[in-house]
């Protein structure tokens, strides 16, 4: 996906929200045991429930690899649906890779090549040779780790060298390496404040905001401060919708959820979009 | 593994040496092709052939994740048959994963549980949460990046906080979160001389350290200047071996190159380990 449709999904669908499929078979439903592939057919349920409210959906990849080769298989289906259902889902690898060049580029292959994503989620720390393999994608994207949601995004991210933390040189060194066509970053919503330096380094850049709902990050801070004219923003939400029902309404109930968000998302849109 | 089992599996063979099992369908010799599964047939005769200079296998996931489905049933049949054939082989999970604790307790359930690693590296970039649920198992081991091979390890990790550099500050704070029990670094070869530095802040910890060969590195400079009196050190060779030779000679040729390695590598520990 390029980042004209992007924005073009966004604008007719009001919305910004991402949902995470973090599909974990001891949470999903007890009904759906009876599946042949119980965590396909939650995804499906899910996606069919919230597409008309979503922008993109973010697989973590862990999830799926704890249950081995039939969890990849699971996945695999995943993103051929979406891809076949839904082509104007934004679809993220949340993987986090990132290794030396010549092994980065195998990682490429998986998650564009083999499995057809539109981008996948790479760590920064092993620098430009561990990320520019993923950029020579047309229409693919990765998305840097800059400052995470997480209590240990404090052990290094804010160290300071001169008057530049750890997460802004990752911004300032990285978009030299590509472009707001083909970057993202990783920025989260727990550290909303934080968006205002984020914004004054990578003013254009969309970036994919996790850490609202069970994380607690507030999506009105979010908005404030991170949004672009383009909106230039994602905003995931994992288990406060794929979670909050485990029932047989359990789709219909994260799609009231989903709905929820792209409402208050649209008055955001109207608020913070300029 | 425990620490004790792998320092006396070094002293019993006299070697620290790692095999990087980075296996490239388009590189393997051509007559496996003929194999119902050439990857795991060119893994087994590679480690049938090296086992008894070798202390540990590091099959770098991107590889077997860049074939999909397929290559991941061939990287479970190589973990199974060293499990099963060679206990005192070490392996190791090269993945460089983490992310925050609830996912990355699913990463140490894939590569612990599922697959029966004794280790897997892990990226320090998000800080505790990320790497502490891969701690929790016993005789397991998380290998962390502190400062790579590569040329990109140049864009972050030497970022200097008053005296610290961002790599110093992974070792000395990440030290405090296990033990050398259980912990150990990635430490590229290509910066030997950064190995003083390094034993200063973790003079006990295992040190994994790729990058000679193809890379450059020095194995006498790793040695001389990493090297504690239990070794310390497991030295990773990759392509130098395994791709030595890609006729059906292939795997005792790559036999004789681990031999030649581990003929220096009982030299330096003469030397050195003391």
């Amino acid at each position: 996906m390029n980042y004209t449709d992007l924005v073009n999904n966004i604008k007719a669908k009001q919305s910004f929200l991402c949902v995470g499929l973090d599909t974990d078979i001891t949470k999903i439903p007890e009904h759906l045991m009876s599946f042949d592939d119980p965590i396909f057919e939650f995804n499906k349920q899910i996606i069919d429930a919230t597409i008309k409210y979503t922008i993109a959906y973010k697989p973590n990849l862990a999830f799926y690899e704890s249950m081995g080769i039939t969890g990849l298989q699971s996945l695999e289906k995943t993103v051929k649906y979406l891809n076949e259902n839904y082509p104007e889902a934004f679809i993220i690898a949340d993987a986090k890779r990132g290794d030396i060049g010549n092994t980065s580029k195998m990682y490429a292959k998986a998650f564009f090549e083999n499995m057809n994503f539109d981008s996948v989620t790479v760590a920064p720390y092993m620098g430009e040779d561990s990320v520019t393999p993923f950029l020579s994608y047309n229409n693919k994207w990765i998305i840097l780790l800059a400052l995470t949601s997480n209590q240990g995004a404090y052990d290094f991210q804010f160290m300071q060298d001169d008057n530049i933390k750890l997460f802004e040189n990752v911004l300032e060194t990285s978009r030299k390496w590509g472009n707001k066509e083909n970057m993202m970053y990783v920025i989260g919503a727990t550290k909303a404040e934080m968006l205002v330096d984020v914004r004054r380094i990578v003013p254009k850049h969309f970036l994919l905001v996790p850490g609202i709902g069970a994380q607690g990050g507030s999506l009105e801070e979010v908005a404030k401060y991170g949004m672009n004219k383009d909106c230039g923003l994602l905003v995931n939400s994992s288990r406060g919708i794929i979670y909050a029902d485990n029932t047989e309404n359990f789709a219909q109930i994260a799609g009231t959820k989903a709905k929820d968000l792209q409402t208050q998302m649209a008055e955001l849109l109207k608020e913070y979009s300029k």
